[in-house]
C-alpha cells in the first residue's frame, strides 16, 4: 500500500540531469564558486550560429505575434515595450485573456497532475527547460537589452546564464527540501511488553496558485527565481511581466511549456498574463484569493501593498538605498575606479547599485598619505568622467535609461539642493543615435540632508556626504538601511577593527558588506550559488534568493498514519 | 582576521552535550521513533526520591512567592491560579514590571551577549538548561496538574519528557539551520588569466525580541517549542504565559535564567511576564514595535488579530475542529474503544481532540457484518460510557475541566440541537471531591447542521453526523478543515482506495490523517521528532511543530566578501 502515490512520474529527465542538479545542492551549500552556465557569450559553449540565428530570430519579432506559446488564451495584446536605444515600439503581440480571472482558472485547471507528481519528475522537467532555455540565450539578450536598456554583453549576462543559475539554484534548493524526509517509514515505539508499530507516509502539499511580478529592468533574473522555485514545490504560477519587459521572460515561458506538453503536462501549469499601462492587471491577480504565493520585484509602494494582502505568502525585492563608507585606502585611484564602474553600470538601474558616498569631512588615509575630503570626492568624480567619457566603455558600460520616469528623476536632481560636482550629460553610442542616455550625476550634501539621500533616486544619481567621521558614516548608513532598506553596502577600510565594526553594525540591519573592492569584483555584483541576494532582514525587501525559506515558504508538509492492528 | 567573530563562546557545555544534539538531528531527519526523556515517571530515570522531594516543594508554593527566577523586576504579582482538581486558588506570587514596556527594555538589554555567541555555545546552554527542568518533572507535573485539570500521569508526561523533547527537536533544528551554510570561505572565480579571490563572511542575526504567549491547558508544551527555537536562534524572550497556568512555566524559565547566569549571560535574556484577568498584557507586548516574533496557542479570534498585526513573524496554533471519517472497519468495538478515548482523554481539551464523527447513514461494514448508523454511534456511546464511568480509568483518563467557561460551554451543548446520545455528567474522583469535572456529551446531528458542528466546541462534546456515504463524509470533513481548521483526521476503512482518497483529500487542506487507530494509539497523540504537529496549511495554525520553517523565521543570513587586492 502507498498513500500519496505520485503521478505521471518520469525518470528519464531526472536521470538526465541528476548530476547537475546534486552538484547544484552541492554548490549551495559550499557556496563556493560555482557556474552551471558559462557567463561568457561563447559559440564553443553555446553554438556556433547561435548568435546569428537567434539575431535574426529577434529581427523578425517587431510588430509580430510571439506565436510560441502553448498556452489557452482568447485574445491578443499588442505590447507597450519600447527599445530604449532606438526609441522604436516593439509592437509584439501576445497570447491573453480578456479577463485577468481567466488565468486563475486556467492554472488551476492544468494544475493536478504537477501537484500529484514527484519531485524527481518537477526536476527533471524544470532542469530540461533550462536547457532549452540555454539554447535562447542571445535572443533572450536581445529582446532584454531593447526592453531594458541594457548593454547588450550585460543582457546576455543578467537575463542568460546568471538567470539560469538562480534558477537552478531554487530548483536544487526546493528538491532538497522536498526531498529532506523520508516519504515513508515503518515507526516502532517500544511500549512494555508489546511494541507499537504504525506506518508513516510523508507529502509535500503546494500552497496555491503563484503570481509571479516581474519588473522593467531585470525580466528575467528578477523572476526565475520566484518562478522556478514555485514550480519546484508544485504550485502553478501565473507570470505577470511589467508591460514594457515581456518579450525575455516570454521565451522563457514558452520552453517551460514545451517542456511541460512534451512530458504530458498542461501548459496552462505556467502561463504568460501579460498587460498594458492601459489595462494594468496586477491587483486584479495579486487580490484574487486563489493566489496563495506572490513574488514581486519594484517600487516600495506596491511592494508595501502586497506584502499587507492576507492570506498570501510574499516575496519581495523592493527599493534600497545603498551606501558607500570610506574610511581609509590602500590606493584612491583603484578605489575610486571601482566605485565609479558600479555606479555607471547600467546607470545605476541595479538595485544593487551604490547611491550613497559617506566619507569623513576632515579627509581619509590613502596609502601613507592623508587625503582631503574634496579630493576622495574628485578622485570618485574624475573616475566616473573618465569612465563614461570613453568613447568604447563609456556607452558599453552605462547602456540606456529603461524609463522616462528615470530620466526625468535625473535631470531633476540638481534641484534637489547640494552642491553638483558632476552633471549629467547624454552619453553617445554611435551604434544608436537616437538612444536615451544619461552620465551619471554625482552631487555633495551635507550629512543633515537626510531626508533627500535616505529616498532612493533610481538611476544614475549618486550623492557625496561629508560626515564628522566614519563613526557617523556607519551610523547613517546602517539608519538608513533599517529605515529605508539596504540591498548592500561597500566599505573602504585598512583598518581590520573598523571592518569588524562596520560588518557587525551593518549584519545588524540585515545588509551584506563588500570591503575593499578594486580591481574587477564590483558591489553589485552577486554570485549565484555563492551569495544571498537580498537578506530579508531590512525594507528592502522581505526574502533572500535563494535560502531555504525561499522554497519552505510555498509549500505544507503533510502526513498519514496506518495502523495495521 | 575574522568578521562576525562570536562573544563569550563556551565549549564545555557543548561538548557535554554535543551527543545528544547529533542524535536529535538525525532523528528528525529519520523520523523513526526517538525519545530523549522517556515519558513514564520512573525512580531508575528520574531519581528515587525525585517524585516526593519535588511534591514537598510544589505543596510550600502556593500562598508563597515564587522566587527562583534571577530576572529584573520593580513588583510581585499574586496569580489568578487555581487548581481545578481542589478549586482552591494557588495565589502564588511572581516577579514581575510594573508595566509592560520594561520587560521590552529589559531584554533588549540582556540581549547583546546572546546576540553575538554562536551556535554551539547557545545548543550547550539550552540543552544543560533542559536537563535542569529534567531535575524538576514532578513538580512540573504537580504544576501543571493543579493548573491545567491534566490527570498527573497526562501532566508529568506532556509538560515533563514529551514537552522536553518537542523542546530538543526545535534546538536540533535551529543548531542545524545555524550551521547549514559555512560560516567562512575563500571564493575564487575564474576570471582569464587571472583568478577573482575574495574571502567571504557567513553569519545569522536574529529577528529580534520574540514573545512567546501561553495558554492555559498546556502550559509548557505549547510553550517550549517556540521559546527554545527563539533562543536557539539568538532572540530574546518573553514568556507571557496564560493567568491561570504561570507556575509550570515559571520553573522552566527559572532552570534558563539559571544556567544563563552561571554561564555569563544575563538572566533577563528569558522573562517571565505574568499577568491578571484583571489587568492583561498581552495586546501591550505583542504590538510593541520591538517585537518582532510571536507565538502563540489559543483562540482563533486572537490569533488572527496576532497573525495580522504588521511586521511581525507570527508562529500560531488556533482552534481547529477534527473530524473521524468511519468508512468501514475490521472491529467495532476495538474502533469504538479507541475512539471513546481519544474523545475523553483530558476531556476533550486537547488542540488534537476529535470531535465530528462523520458516518454514512446508511451505516458501514464491520468485519463481515454490515452493521446501521445507530449500532455504530451506539457502540462509541457505550464505549464513552464504559470508560467515564470505569472507577479507576474514568478520573484517570478525563481529569478536570480547566476553565468555567469549558465547564458552561458543556452543560449548553444539549440546546444546540440534534439528539442528545450521551449526557455530561460529573465524573467523581475519590482524591478531589471538589472537582470541576464533567464526561462528554455526545449528540447526533444531520449532515446539514453545518453551523453547528463546524465550530470547535472545545472540551468533551462530541457530534455523531449522519452522512449520504463516505464521499460526504470526506468532503465535510476536508471543506470544515479548509474553512475552520483542523489540527488532524481520524480515519477507519478496510478499503486501500478509499484509504489513498482520503489521505489525498485531507492532504490537500493540510490535514494529517491516522488510519485505523486501535489499542493504544491515539489519533490526539503526535510523537516528538516523527510527527509534524499542526502543518500551516489550514486555519487551525500557521506554523508547523518543528519543520524547518519554524526556526528559520527567526533569523537572517547576512554576509560579508572582503577584497585583498
Amino acid at each position: 500500500m502507498n498513500l500519496y502515490a505520485p503521478v505521471k512520474q518520469n525518470r528519464t529527465l531526472f536521470d538526465k540531469h541528476q548530476g547537475t542538479i546534486e552538484r547544484a545542492i552541492e554548490a549551495v551549500h559550499k557556496r563556493e564558486f560555482y557556474a552551471q552556465y558559462p557567463e561568457m557569450p561563447s559559440p564553443q559553449v553555446y553554438g556556433e550560429t547561435a548568435e546569428a540565428d537567434q539575431k535574426k530570430l529577434y529581427e523578425l519579432q517587431p510588430g509580430a505575434k510571439f506565436d510560441r506559446l502553448k498556452q489557452t488564451h482568447d485574445t491578443w495584446i499588442t505590447s507597450d515595450e519600447e527599445s530604449p536605444f532606438t526609441m522604436q515600439k516593439l509592437s509584439i503581440s501576445y497570447p491573453a485573456f480578456s479577463e485577468a480571472g481567466k488565468y486563475i482558472t486556467a492554472v488551476q485547471a492544468a494544475w493536478s497532475d504537477w501537484r500529484k507528481t514527484d519531485a524527481k519528475t518537477r526536476a527533471g522537467v524544470l532542469l530540461e527547460s533550462l536547457e532549452r532555455v540555454k539554447g535562447s540565450f542571445y535572443e533572450v539578450a536581445f529582446s532584454t537589452m531593447h526592453t531594458t536598456g541594457q548593454s547588450y554583453m550585460m543582457s546576455f549576462q543578467a537575463s542568460g546564464p546568471h538567470a539560469a543559475d538562480r534558477a537552478l539554484e531554487a530548483i536544487a534548493l526546493g528538491y532538497q527540501e522536498l526531498t529532506r524526509f523520508p516519504e515513508k517509514l515503518t515507526w516502532t515505539k517500544p511500549a512494555g511488553k508489546v511494541n507499537l508499530t504504525l506506518e508513516k507516509f510523508f507529502t509535500t502539499v503546494p500552497k496555491g496558485v503563484s503570481l509571479a511580478i516581474g519588473c522593467a529592468t531585470f525580466p528575467i533574473w528578477n523572476t526565475v527565481p520566484g518562478l522556478y522555485a514555485s514550480l519546484i514545490t508544485g504550485n502553478p504560477v501565473i507570470v505577470k511581466p511589467h508591460p514594457k519587459a515581456i518579450y525575455p521572460i516570454a521565451i522563457v515561458v514558452a520552453h517551460i511549456q514545451e517542456v511541460l506538453v512534451e512530458n504530458g503536462f498542461n501548459a496552462d501549469l505556467v502561463m504568460l498574463a501579460p498587460d498594458t499601462e492601459k489595462k494594468l492587471i496586477t491587483k486584479e491577480l495579486a487580490e484574487n484569493p486563489a493566489v496563495k504565493i506572490i513574488d514581486f520585484t519594484g517600487s516600495s509602494s506596491f511592494g508595501q501593498y502586497i506584502e499587507s494582502l492576507p492570506g498570501k505568502v510574499s516575496f519581495t525585492e523592493k527599493a534600497g538605498v545603498n551606501s558607500i563608507i570610506i574610511d581609509s585606502v590602500a590606493d584612491l585611484g583603484a578605489m575610486a575606479q571601482n566605485v565609479a564602474f558600479s555606479i555607471s553600470l547600467y546607470s545605476g538601474q541595479m538595485c544593487t547599485a551604490p547611491q550613497n558616498f559617506f566619507i569623513p569631512k576632515g579627509g581619509i588615509k590613502a596609502g601613507d598619505k592623508h587625503v582631503p575630503f574634496e579630493e576622495v570626492a574628485k578622485a570618485i568624480v574624475d573616475a566616473v568622467k573618465g569612465l563614461v567619457t570613453h568613447p568604447k566603455a563609456g556607452p558599453a558600460v552605462v547602456g540606456a535609461i529603461q524609463s522616462e520616469a528615470t530620466h526625468k528623476r535625473i535631470s531633476e536632481a540638481s534641484a534637489l539642493g547640494g552642491k553638483t560636482l558632476l552633471e549629467s550629460a547624454p552619453v553617445q553610442n554611435p551604434e544608436f543615435p537616437n538612444i536615451r542616455s544619461a552620465s551619471p550625476i554625482i552631487i555633495e550634501l551635507p550629512a543633515s540632508a537626510r531626508a533627500t539621500y535616505e529616498r532612493e533616486m533610481f538611476g544614475p544619481i549618486a550623492f557625496v556626504i561629508a560626515t564628522e567621521d566614519t563613526n557617523q558614516s556607519v551610523e547613517l548608513a546602517s539608519g538608513s538601511a533599517r529605515e529605508h532598506g539596504a540591498i548592500n553596502c561597500g566599505a573602504y577600510t585598512v583598518d581590520n577593527k573598523v571592518m569588524e565594526s562596520i560588518a557587525e553594525k551593518m549584519a545588524e540591519v540585515g545588509t551584506p558588506v563588500s570591503f575593499n573592492l578594486t580591481g574587477n569584483v564590483y558591489v553589485n555584483q552577486n554570485a549565484g550559488f555563492s551569495d544571498f541576494h537580498v537578506t530579508g532582514g531590512n525594507p528592502a525587501g522581505n526574502a533572500s534568493l535563494t535560502d531555504p525559506e525561499f522554497v519552505l515558504k510555498r509549500f505544507t508538509r503533510v502526513q498519514a498514519k496506518v495502523n495495521h492492528g
